[in-house]
């Protein structure tokens, strides 16, 4: 659009800084000092492996956003170098960093995966930094692999850990697309299908679940449990085969999903594939999750297309930190700061009215989480 | 590039308004008043079923382009709610909306495919409106379900009435995306394979065309007509699988399509695939179709993406209206201040001459389509 | 983001505007003179035939960017027409046209594939040239068709032509996508399989190789060698099937290629999964090579995309000149605009310093290759 800078935009630009968001996708903080190594690994989502010798994660657009938006939380200019800004992040408590950062983030309400939670705060710990409500969300897999550990029948096993599980709960999720990815059949299993399936996975010892079999018949209990069901998408790490993680691979689960919400998270580079979901099923919504804060400024051109083919209303607002609460907080800013510019230039060229802006702000921050999580 | 504001842009911003345009394809409007919920779900192109009651077709962007662009057509002021379009909407006839936004459109031609008519102004019924002349393009799949309902040798039938029904159309059209997708074999069959086939579909009671063999028999008929053949690419409803109907699995059917110009519709996530088969095919060319209304605001972005790998002489303007004449009119003015914007930014940072951009214009307003459809 | 027009912005602007760059991969320009339709064709990568009669490369995004650019280094206007530019080009010996476009792409070393090099200067002649040192890549397929052609056991053979012509190489390349594309099993195969594959071969009269088992032995045996290997990746011409050249196929292959820096080039329209490739492989490094020349004055929106989610020490700048020496320095003017405009987007938005900008320009310019290629 033509860029006419309007100084009407303030309104809006007031109103996305302070708006409180539900991050409706994250996982714990670290409370504990770490070393730079794995600081700048936990800032690589893709890799596996150590960081090689001749790379720095600081070297990054996630790296420069933490050095432009983080390094002021901590007291220094913002762009302070990297070694500047890991001297003076190991001189302040792991617990206060995280204190500081998640208060920061603005969020009213924290929707916690706790399906992998090796080395950070647990919900109590969360909920004891004080910076908003907490909720869990119940990761699939693992309540499978509790299942093969419980004895007697699987099934019943699963059934029963799962709606314990998620009586207090919110939601569901799963990591399918790290278990073989979306393509071929997603459909539900039989009983003899599932009994077979459980009783050969128990004798080869029952870790870590990769059969479909068992994989499909998780997602059905969840589609019967009614509470939104959470897919990671996309961008990941590289155990995950990105291509079957393209939300299309899910058409026809989706085809026979009902009325459970279906969450779509992170999506890059499927984002507008995912788009087209949202606006294709009632049930289905998307988030830009994880994605936003790795691409670092370029997240406001990612935001830009996480608004196209979704309708408005199935739209929702994650971080998907894990590990430095860095990342708590600059999922919140980067959001803030990418849909306020986007928004902006819509008002600016007089195509989106300002009103209609902050409506629009207001329903992905909060609005449709707290509907679609019943979270009042 | 940098956004170098130019008071030279005066001309290309006029000519951009006022550019007369050949809609390439395009279905009937309503003529006769609907109520609000299936006007709602007009305005979603993915869902095939009604909207969920939490939901509002207003609340996308789509319906954000609506209020701004087509509440003034109907004496309201830009951006008016939901609400008082509708009531607005409502006091007014379908036939004079029909007029007014046709009218407003500045469409000299309209190729209107008459596959899929139901509910809409037909071929006369539309040239009645009086908003530009009226040609046909006939749907393949149609073709061949009258020729199972026909007697005698199916490919005979088939043939005779395409040839009879091409004499007076422009172009033909096939949805092989919704009927199975791309992906496969798309060679010519044999005249045995062709009477096996249509043996078994009639006797399977001949209606809904999904039998691979007979729609590979209809585009190679096609091919030898001569006459464009659009097809149905990317975006659409949920029916279609998305991914098969990605441009790139047309490549060994380009392959051996010879001269026939070959027309890529809509093509949203796959533009630029679809970009560069126009660069690398002389016979096949692109637009962005039902694509831009759905965009709204954001069909700028979308258009600068068709403006990539496809040569200039190679984009054709389309609406794909459907239904509510907002469409139809919408869709040129989304096309002209999208494309308006984004060719004044090339010029504005000198990277292309106002000359060119003007030219660049009217090629794909008007000069490509009535070149490829011969409509002098 | 908000564009905050800063004077602050032209340490960058020179800076960028004068980096040397090398180009990493390219290969040799014409030395003498060719027609029209020659020139025209050589501006379209896509197509493998003749471009039609009604259509013009010169209406391209190249073609523009060709009368933006190229104009004023034959002493003519910025946007000279197409027929002017043509008759001053002839008027221009070709040998001096050469010397002229690469002195002034301000290139300090070209990196170039000698594996096709009909009609244009091989690594002597483009020396000669004096515009810069000259290093060679070699093409893993005319290897395996020069071992081919050998007596005596066809792996030795390969070892032996490769090892030899390595040992004063810088790095290899691999054409994979255009001999059967990226799908499909990439692991290596057995001694025996080789040496019936080569036989079979051989016998068939051993010609352009597309035997899946050799192409893979190749592969492994430049992972071996340890130089930089190459793959031709995304947009090409339509020999290429475009999806099976999606470098999201090559994942397997990656998790077993070990330290051996792989480049993946072009990457049109996956540079976005190319980006994930390079952040979840320490030995995966981008470019967008030819992708920059065809994109014209939209390259500025690809080179966006680029920098995205690969580290910036993992990208590099390629141009892929091949003819026209145009393109030899079209590449390097359009990545210089893009990226300077780009980047000075992100420091007017203060979300880069500008001193982090001349920074990662010099890490992509020149830097990084320097390292990987072990350039000193």
């Amino acid at each position: 659009m033509t860029a006419r800078p309007s100084r009407r935009g303030s309104a809006l630009r007031e109103h996305v800084a302070a708006v409180p968001l539900i991050d409706h996708h994250v996982h714990g903080c670290w409370l504990d000092p770490v070393g730079r190594s794995r600081f700048e690994n936990a800032l690589n989502e893709a890799n596996t492996e150590p960081l090689a010798a001749f790379d720095s994660a600081f070297d990054t657009q996630l790296g420069f956003a933490v050095r432009a938006h983080c390094a002021p939380t901590l007291g220094l200019a913002r762009h302070a170098d990297a070694d500047a800004y890991w001297a003076k992040r190991c001189s302040i408590p792991e617990d206060l960093l995280a204190h500081r950062f998640l208060a920061g983030a603005q969020v009213s309400d924290w929707l916690i995966d706790t399906g992998f939670a090796c080395g950070v705060a647990d919900l109590e710990e969360f909920a004891g930094l004080g910076a908003g409500r907490v909720h869990e969300v119940v990761r699939l897999e693992t309540v499978a692999e509790q299942a093969a550990a419980a004895s007697g029948d699987y099934a019943d096993a699963f059934d029963d850990l799962l709606w314990r599980q998620a009586r207090t709960a919110v939601g569901v999720k799963s990591i399918l697309a790290y278990r073989g990815g979306f393509v071929g059949d997603l459909s539900e299993p039989s009983a003899a299908e599932v009994a077979d399936a459980a009783a050969r996975w128990r004798d080869a010892g029952g870790d870590r679940l990769t059969d479909r079999v068992l994989l499909r018949f998780g997602l059905h209990r969840a589609l019967r449990l009614g509470k939104p069901l959470q897919f990671h998408v996309g961008f990941g790490d590289r155990d995950c085969d990105l291509d079957t993680a393209n939300p299309l691979h899910l058409l026809d689960f989706l085809r026979v999903s009902g009325d459970t919400p279906v969450m779509l998270l992170h999506c890059y580079p499927y984002e507008r594939e995912a788009g087209y979901l949202a606006q294709a099923f009632n049930n289905v919504y998307l988030d830009g999750g994880l994605s936003v804060n790795y691409l670092g400024v370029r997240a406001e051109a990612f935001i830009g297309r996480l608004l196209e083919m979704a309708p408005f209303r199935k739209i929702l607002y994650s971080s998907d930190g894990f590990g430095p609460p860095e990342l708590h907080f600059l999922g919140s800013r980067l959001w803030r700061n990418g849909i306020g510019r986007v928004v902006q230039r819509f008002v600016d060229a007089d195509e989106w009215s300002e009103a209609d802006g902050i409506r629009v702000i207001d329903l992905i921050a909060h609005r449709n989480a707290r509907r679609v999580y019943r979270l009042d």
